[in-house]
């Protein structure tokens, strides 16, 4: 049959490092292809850009063919996390640029630009090693939402008559206090709200303290969760006991046995 | 009697995974029910509004009562401070929500959103270890107190006459110095005392300074302080001598005994 | 002679837990009256207050005499940087309060809120802690300010013409840089310039990309220069060699023991 | 011959304190003259000004002649970064300050500030230390950049037409997206767009999260590195295995070796 040799080619040319490059100067060209959409551009460039779009998604498509048939079956390709997120990419892109479509089809194409993460392999360990981060940081993120929650409801209680369009409900009154929290232009908020509460300075107040207090343990407790992290893998890498350090009970155990070889010659001399 | 075995099914009630996350589901909806006061809604749906919101109020209190049957009495039950805040916030949601008070009995009712905190467990151990870092802190603050004081009292008297809205009077100027600690439009109020007194941006930039040295310092202290209680526990968790590593003194011990072999041997060849 | 009673008398005030006590609450009451002068108050309050603040003086006055009686002599005394610190801010203060130096008796009085710091052990402790942090930061300080010196060198000879109220000269274009550095309303800036020259966002973003690195790196240097530092001091508890752990010279100077046993007996074999 | 009498001479003068200590306040009256040109002076002092401007530039060209010729030979001298690095701010100083080229010829005056990082053997330590940072940090850089990249397609292709003047095309939206991520009156431009896409929010929080959620990963990762590095230089001063910890492999054996010896004795016996 053909279709083995076809597939140890098909390998080889996957993992040659000639053409992994070349799906990387591919992938650079189409991100500067949408980004030159968004420029007003003469009419004969926008013609060739369609034409280079036409091209790269060809390409892609035929790249990823490859990368299946190089693959060991449906099964084996799909249960790596970067292939269902490079199909999806290269599926979408197929999308029609025509039409009233247009927008979707070119908001489309530009995750094409992801690709680069999933062909650059530091980038892909990066990503990796964010994407564990975040179950981590899960519970805090819920009992931040919680102290959103609190205060954007006692927020709009207090403060929607004074200003509706940053107080009118929960879902704005949280959006104020996102912004609250990033600073911006918080006292402006303030001074408002003060004119009518003179007190109200203790609700942003509390509330800028309370989320900066649980911001700075939550970055104290991921540097650590990572440092714990890395010590445990140091000691695992030293997989064998040989290597470990001694412990006080296998010294305590040496004692013991010379004591014994001492005692043994002891009976002896009488 | 049937007191007891009415205790032990409610204890097995209490703790039962499913009803456990029934009250969850409950405080969900209670929190929803309070976000959805804030929109403008029919007639019609306010009522059902009211109603699910007693309905609540009293399984809130249905669940308080199960648990404190379940618990080995008065004294016991009091002596959690989770128990404590529980029963806090459903007594307070027990003000009647009617009248002039409609806005205080609604601000009660907010804080039922908190008892999430108290169900879930892991929330718990977060706001408990959250708790556990505020004494370290305690000094840290009071310094920072003590530096905004000084400014404050220094602003109030130099720039009060230049604008007394901001530099009013020390409480004024702490907030105005809040304000300026998080570079919320802080050269706008420079900017305005610098056109009476050339050089008062010294004033800021010190302030700016040491403010963000002190919290930096802060920050640091923060970090240390956890991973050297982290590495006092790693240490107490290796509960018995067996394990440390062997220390030079044990060795040197050994030495002494083996050199008393070898003097024994050498001893009989003679 | 009477004066050694006299000094052991007052060395037995000094060091009384009430006699420190009552000294803090006078400074607290001392920063209180601070305070209260920057209110509008009646005449009344005012003929109070300027009453207090003379006790409040005179108290300090004589707390200084007896602590430098019951100190071992003038040498002994002045050695201790906070008997300094407190000396200069009591004499400070003496400046009479009256007429034209009004103001500035006054902000001489507010520095006697800093003998809150150098009464209570745990602040003085902090102080001396952040008063040590500071030389490991000199250089790093150094290398930010020929950053910001040569950026304000360049921005004030370009943008001088643009807007001389931001860089009309060298200080001038500092203090702006310092403003662009925290953040504070620097696309105001940028834009202004970028209408004249295109490609000044170079300029700001270079400036912040640098400003934020060494920070970043300074940081994380504090961090590491402070973690260092306790490492070492843990080493250093373990005063005596032999709680240290053992090591593999000391085994194998133990191993070459048992060979040399093991020959001597197998010599008396034969 | 002379000339290696000359080097010798002029090698000496290299290392000394006091022409090191001269080279420097050179470095900073240099300095200085360059600040002062961004003032307005009176004629006589603009003269003065020029002299020493050509002094300092010969004295430069004298030091970078000594410094060469102590040196033994072009390879020696230009192997090492921080002379090459001072050989072309001197010659770039050399550019006549004089007609229509004055600008440049002051702003490459203006590196000469620099010289004194090549000068201070601290500040060359710290930026070596600096640069070392640099590659640890290149691929979470790319990271960044394509978040941006993709982000700012998306924003120029959406809001274009509400605000050309921030969403134009990919780069003036990229410099919009660095300021939305100083949290720079980020609030004005998503008001602007959620008048039109009263959901855009999503696209400013998820890119806010994003983008805080990387940086403090980087900075997180970047503490480690440093860390770790730390870690392995100390254990690399531990150059022979003989103050290394004792392991568990070498106790071991020792434990053999006594049990051989115990067998040998008990062998003796009968």
């Amino acid at each position: 049959m053909m279709l083995p040799q076809l597939q140890k080619q098909f390998q080889r040319i996957d993992k040659s490092k000639l053409f992994q490059s070349f799906v990387i100067a591919v992938i650079v060209v189409s991100a500067l292809t949408v980004g030159a959409h968004t420029y007003s551009l003469p009419p004969t460039v926008e013609i060739v850009l369609n034409w280079m779009d036409i091209g790269i998604t060809a390409f892609f498509l035929i790249e990823l063919v490859i990368r299946f048939i190089a693959s060991k079956g449906i099964k084996d390709f799909f249960s790596k996390g970067w292939n269902i997120f490079d199909t999806l990419i290269v599926l979408g892109s197929l999308y029609p640029a025509a039409g009233s479509s247009m927008l979707i089809a070119r908001l489309l194409r530009i995750f094409r630009v992801l690709r680069l993460v999933s062909m650059v392999p530091e980038l892909r360990l990066l990503v990796n090693a964010l994407l564990k981060a975040i179950p981590q940081m899960g519970y805090i993120a819920l009992l931040m939402f919680v102290i959103f929650y609190i205060y954007a409801a006692i927020g709009s209680m207090m403060f929607a008559h004074i200003n509706p369009v940053l107080w009118g409900d929960v879902s704005i009154s949280m959006l104020t206090l996102f912004r609250i929290a990033t600073f911006e232009d918080w006292t402006d908020v303030m001074y408002e709200t003060m004119l009518v509460y003179k007190l109200s300075w203790i609700y942003y107040l509390t509330f800028i303290f309370l989320t900066a207090f649980v911001f700075l343990n939550m970055m104290v407790g991921a540097i650590l969760e990572v440092m714990s992290q890395e010590h445990k893998n140091a000691r695992d890498e030293l997989a064998d006991n040989d290597s470990l350090p001694a412990t006080q009970g296998q010294v305590n155990a040496l004692q013991a046995q010379i004591a014994d070889l001492k005692s043994l010659l002891k009976e002896k001399e009488y």
